[in-house]
């Protein structure tokens, strides 16, 4: 259910827009429209009268007149040219970033969730006693916390959630329920943690047997993971340990739901990955790339910074030089597909007919022009 | 294992019938033919004496006589054409809906051991003092039941769920062993809710941070997860939060295993996905539609009613006619792959050779006619 | 963080070796060269001088002489042909299968730290009487342990594991934190468990409900899951427990994270799956396959053995002949890909275009032929 604060914590519009500008961004209600009490956040489309809205997408401009919202973000542009002089059902609140204000509203209003939960040290968890609990932690009910880990101040556990042994988070991270650390995992500050994450499982390296029939030695993975500060990690997503040395993400990495970072990989700093990504073992990838749902990496790939593969495309070699990338095989209804992937086997000899037929063509010219008058 | 009751659980094969056939199937022994009693379900294949089998797929019907069942379950065409007036060594049970009866028979089966589990709530379960328990409801060891949650009657939760704050399960819901479902999450009646499956996860929302060096505000996401009737969802599958508003799951809606729900998604009533199938944020998805396995939807896509995507295949645009869409590279030997997928990157090159070809032709066509006698 | 002995724990080479080699692999420092003490295995180019190297890969030769390590493993070979008489400042250990030795060394290091994690059964844990649980077994926190399960000796649980009804698992084996076992799994000797993989689950089975509009009726899946010895399965993997009978992973499977087995599958032995495989119900792969990341089979298919799928390859018919098969739609550049893709709908078209020219030409030649002077 959509979040809606308790008629006695309502806010007034002033108030939060200062509470929740921590950028600091250009953001003030035109002078004089009021400022009225606020409960929650709200699209255009659905806000209710306590709530209050934005405009960043222009092709919802024509919801804006119809919006029930107590006060709409907007920029200084839409004011002038649309609004001002109007009757208007709303404060109108001028903001240069409306969109990046929408994110730092919508952080206020969760924080204020956050904040009321339960604090402090569940006595379900368990805890070794070699591990260092900062200041102000919180640890839900049933953790584990083995031996050796630290946990940075502020920061807050979710039901459920495992640190292996000689583990650390940093300051102010928040792991949501059932979230697990191997041991020799270290995440930075401010990390955001997702249930059913997984980080520090083995990476997937095997030798051959030579004493069984195919059978495999497994490789065992002493190497750990190494997170940096402000990463989000979503559910289900599995960052496995090294083989040798550190799997790392760097700064401000993004990781959504159910990816998968194979062993020895490097993420530069704040790239992001849309759910089901799959990067496999040892491949580097730059800073400020992103990757679109489903897409998937080979191992052993160099990707340079400023890369940006699509959707469902799968990257088998190194890609040096910054740009979008993709590869999709194009949907259509079902007896056109057939029709045209039958061609597919026969690409290469299609190619080769073409190319008789040009040959062909060439020649008859030729021919043809042997016997011109002219000569 | 499969499942075997105990010898002296044994149910008498019209007594099993009567209480499995709960849709009030045709379905009925052939009179005088014997009332065995009954232990388990087995296929054709692999049933033993003390089994009920079926047949429904016509590729087995060579199966049927060398069949061990106790009884089988046979449309009355079968019987007639094939099976009437012969020495048979099973009771043949005729049904109009064999696959369906097949269906409720393994219901009854698990039913029965379902019921027989460990009931009430388990000491080490931690509830909050604000939840609202129904009657005959089962929590299992170590769960985790926040604030303001509320639990339909006769709802079973397996060892290790998490319930976040506010959220609520409908009556007879059957959670495995470690579900979590976040704050604000809505599940309906008869829900059957799979391990590690996750419901409620923030959606990948970000804007631009103009901060910093490419980074990243994360827009917190305050919407919840709306979850009908009837809905079954899969091991690891996880269906994120809406960003303002919810994101919604019809009644009926069957979800497989490692299958992701961007946020702001709607999923139709009846709609079925096979595993490991992406759809991103804010698509919306009609009634009866299926998924195959590994099928992945771009997001703010409209899907409509009895639309059919076949498996692997990515979604990239609308669909608003019914009907089914592929879209699947298909595979070959490496060498052949190799021969013409190489083609690809000069298909629109190849195109062009073939116009100029085309276009050479017809010119010298044109040139040809032109020196034919008639003129 | 990379695993590295405390100082005090340091082992000499020739008793790491003696300790390590299990398999007997021919393996031995040069003789007279020393018998250094080691805290650690490292790559060629990160070991420091407490610890072990080697070179397998011969793209790394280049870095031998530059290694810091207190001995490395090398061939004979290479010891021969560019060692020998050289002033080299570590232990040279000559070896036939040096990549053998360092999964060996590997796994020598990685034991000597799951040996010193805590032992014994924890008292948070739940175990139902009537398990059965063998001599040496460690059950971590907060695991739950159900009625009638067998865990064989030796066994090893971290915290939060959940053991079915019914379930086993056989000696030595190591289940990581929060594994799930439902009920009626078989799992063989020293099997490795990851983080988050589920077993047992229930397969993706529903008849349609003549009753509903375009409902489902749910077959409950009796059947369980059949693991052989040896097995190693990665995190938040998924196994489905069969519709009627076992879903079955033979002696020496490796699967990777995230992957997923459908129903009634049976997978051969010593047959590996890179992360984000998806394999439909009903499918039998044979033994010694590999499929790399994010390769997808449909159900009901029959691969045979030493079938190696290449990553991201959807298999949608049978392979009964061994060997390499692949169909990845090639990346490019997007604007290039876009090119390209725009011919994928035509490409019948293409092809019938083709074979007019092909038929025009061949008819514009007979007709010249027909004029030639030697008619």
């Amino acid at each position: 259910m959509p979040l809606l604060l308790a008629p006695e914590q309502a806010i007034a519009l002033d108030r939060l827009l200062a509470e929740a500008n921590v950028f600091g961004v250009d953001c003030k209600p035109v002078p004089g429209s009021g400022n009225p009490l606020i409960r929650g956040l709200g699209s255009l489309s659905s806000a209710c009268p306590e709530q209050i809205s934005f405009l960043s997408n222009p092709k919802l401009q024509e919801q804006l007149l119809g919006c029930r919202a107590a006060a709409v973000i907007i920029t200084p542009a839409v004011w002038e040219e649309q609004l001002k002089g109007r009757d208007i059902p709303f404060v109108p609140v001028l903001c240069s970033e409306p969109y990046l204000m929408y994110a730092l509203l919508a952080q206020w209003f969760d924080r204020h969730r956050i904040e009321k939960l339960p604090k402090g040290i569940h006595p379900t968890a368990v805890i070794a006693e070699s591990a260092q609990i900062g200041d102000g932690v919180s640890i839900g009910p049933h953790c584990v916390i083995e031996e050796g880990v630290r946990i940075g101040e502020g920061s807050r556990l979710g039901p459920g959630c495992v640190i292996g042994a000689g583990s650390s988070l940093g300051k102010d991270c928040l792991l949501h329920a059932r979230v697990t650390l191997y041991h020799g995992v270290t995440v930075g500050d401010r990390a955001i943690l997702h249930s059913g994450c997984v980080l520090g499982a083995d990476g997937f390296g095997f030798a051959p047997d030579p004493r069984g029939q195919g059978g495999w030695a497994k490789i065992a993975q002493l190497g750990g993971v190494l997170i940096g500060d402000d990463v989000e990690i979503g559910a289900n997503t599995t960052v496995d340990r090294g083989a040798l040395e550190n799997t790392v993400l760097g700064n401000g990495v993004k990781l959504d739901n159910q990816i998968m970072i194979g062993h020895n990989c490097q993420v530069g700093d704040h790239t992001a990955m849309a759910a089901c990504v799959g990067v496999a073992g040892s491949t580097i990838i730059g800073k400020r790339c992103t990757l679109a749902g489903a897409a998937m990496t080979a191992g052993h790939l160099t990707i340079g910074d400023d890369v940006h593969i699509s959707g469902a495309t799968a990257v088998t070699s190194s890609i040096l030089k910054p740009g979008r990338y993709t590869g999709v095989f194009p949907f259509s209804g079902h007896s056109d597909w057939q029709r045209n992937a039958a061609v597919l086997p026969q690409l290469g000899a299609l190619r080769r007919r073409v190319r008789a037929l040009e040959r062909q063509l060439q020649e008859s010219g030729d021919a043809e022009s042997c016997q011109t008058p002219s000569q």
